[in-house]
């Protein structure tokens, strides 16, 4: 692993402490003119970000937490370990990087089947620990406000679906139908707006009704479920060399590389892949903060957040080796690749297999390399027209 | 396994035989006014049919055999060593049988990946094998003719569509368009006629023109190449208890049993799991004799055909435990439980996964169990159908 210092200099950013710092002020300055129900709304507000505030303190997720976070997991039985294919360089040998005389390069191929998790990601695993964090808080009846277009959302609704307490999810009035509906049937009221409105939206929630924010990405309850994976891939595969993880905002690839680095794993490299059109992580490497970016444009809608994690970005810097950009043909191909050899997998879901078929993973001669194929959400329409099936 | 006795009584059925003694019987009573061509045909026929009697004397596969095409298989770059998925229960908990008490039944499940073979299905594995004898014998210039409206038709195609002589597949009128321009893509005539006009059209071809007829399930060598998945399957899991099989003309279930009992797993039940609506192995075993059934009709085309094979019979009947049926709807509601957990199988891919889901096979309580899934080969557009996807 390249040497890396602790970013000690990056100041912390509490996104919930600005809500209740503007309104405390303007209550004082109004010669304390408050309800009953203001006040309740802010104390649940002002407990959150204390509860922030004490989660930044330690930066980043502990081996305790996520040994935590798993045996958690295990106990749920709408979590399911996924397998790990085996040694399967042969299913995809004339894909994978040749050296330069064009033989192949004796990778030993792994594959941490996430599409195979129970809501179609692996993002279940970071949802259900962020649920119990929660609850220990707040209780079973705390109002939960998020906002995602895709699998965060139906791992969201999965979970806080069922309850007696309506939760809210805001999605962009350019999400497809069937994902809205998907989220709906779950039992979770959708709210469509413009996409510029989502976070208003929700900070409106938060500041006005008490709504806990559940954060899709930048969360450490998150990083530490989701982690969980990479205990599971260590049973399989005891001794990695690389690991290529999709990332979107990072919660997935956070989980994974501080997982393996505090289990001892410190020379497996883990490396971070993000679409050519959605570079958030990128371009926060580049300039050693987490940044946002003007515009997005790529066909893995899911790895496609504006913007990097604080907390994410902090682990990433931490525990990833690199970021590899792949481009959406190099997406497609990959999907197009997997799907006939039988494994449904989404866009945002093949981004870490197009990275090692493109060849732009170095120093995998010889080496473990595992790829995890982190989600399965696509609908037959859309696979039709993703892998250019002619009509019949 | 059940008490079996070799079914000594069975008289042979050579399939070649007739077609050789028929003109051969007519040139001698019309004075034996043969043409050069005529000859030559009945040459290469009566060739075929001695390798037929000599192949049928030993009856069954034998261990040499079956190792002998794994061997030869390992070395084809296009036949890949398909994953196992292990100990994958709990991606089917609530799908798994229950005891009488609801509880469930501790199955330690195992799922033999064959939809990710090359072609989408197992039947490279004995086509391979079949092709490598067909020109030991007669050269790689032989021509061939098969009938398929499916996976075997795409495994000749890839095996023999590169070729300089050009092979022929008859498919019958009903087959779906996108079927005949895959096997045409890849370098096969297709020759669409009427169902019934299948096998005199072959018949015909294989008679007057000496054209060679590759049996699409059976024939030794397929079932000896088909075994080659049991000796990887052997690798992964070391004592399984129980393995389902799909079963069409039974040559894959065949390889599997045989081998398993040959390799010394005699106590290890192997099942074979045919459509309600096309139940030819499980009539031909309740008469002990392979039976041609009037009618077919399931979603599983490619475990339709309209007759059990006779070698397929004598190894089943040799090898395996029972025949278990499973309907339409069963083997669809597998399908999307499968798809749904990222796994892309066709109908007749899942008809193992339905019977265990169904509850049909006994004895499994704590059990080691292995589903074979036996291939991938459905379009998008079909399964949007199978699933019941709304347009988005």
């Amino acid at each position: 692993m390249k040497a890396k210092t602790r970013p000690g200099s990056d100041s912390l950013k509490i996104p919930g402490l600005q809500i209740v710092l503007d309104p405390l002020t303007s209550l004082i300055n109004s010669g304390l003119k408050s309800t009953y129900h203001q006040l309740e709304v802010l104390g649940t507000q002002l407990a959150a970000t204390i509860e922030q505030i004490t989660m930044d303190e330690s930066q980043l997720v502990t081996l305790e937490q996520i040994k935590s976070a798993h045996n958690y997991l295990k106990t749920r039985p709408d979590m399911v370990r996924t397998p790990t294919l085996m040694h399967v360089q042969s299913l995809f040998e004339e894909h994978l990087p040749k050296d330069a005389s064009g033989k192949g390069m004796g990778i030993d191929l792994f594959m941490k089947m996430e599409n195979m998790q129970t809501t179609g990601s692996f993002k279940i695993r970071g949802v259900l620990n962020q649920m119990r964090k929660i609850e220990k808080r707040y209780g079973d009846k705390a109002k939960l406000v998020t906002m995602s277009a895709g699998n965060y959302g139906k791992a969201f609704a999965h979970c806080v679906g069922k309850r007696t307490t309506k939760s809210v999810c805001y999605m962009p009035l350019t999400a497809p139908k069937n994902r809205v509906t998907t989220i709906e049937g779950m039992g979770v009221e959708v709210r469509q707006v413009k996409t510029e409105e989502l976070q208003p939206c929700v900070d409106r929630l938060v500041a006005e009704e008490g709504y806990i924010y559940c954060h899709s990405f930048d969360c450490p309850n998150l990083i530490a479920g989701n982690g969980s994976s990479a205990i599971e891939l260590l049973e399989d595969v005891c001794d990695p060399d690389v690991v290529l993880v999709c990332c979107g905002g990072g919660g997935l690839v956070s989980g994974v590389a501080t997982t393996l680095s505090l289990l001892g794993h410190r020379n497996c490299r883990v490396y971070a892949v993000e679409p050519e059109g959605a570079p958030s992580m990128k371009e926060s490497f580049k300039v050693r903060q987490p940044v946002k970016l003007p515009k997005v444009s790529t066909v893995a809608g899911g790895l496609a957040p504006p913007y990097a994690g604080t907390l994410t970005y902090k682990h990433c810097h931490w525990y990833v080796e690199d970021v590899i950009l792949v481009s959406d043909a190099e997406i497609l191909e990959a999907l197009k690749v997997l799907y006939n050899r039988g494994i449904r997998a989404e866009p945002s879901g093949c981004a870490a297999m197009a990275a090692l078929f493109s060849g732009k993973v170095p120093d995998v001669e010889g080496k473990k390399v595992v790829v995890y194929v982190t989600g399965g959400n696509v609908s037959c329409a859309e696979m039709k027209k993703f892998i250019g099936e002619e009509d019949s």
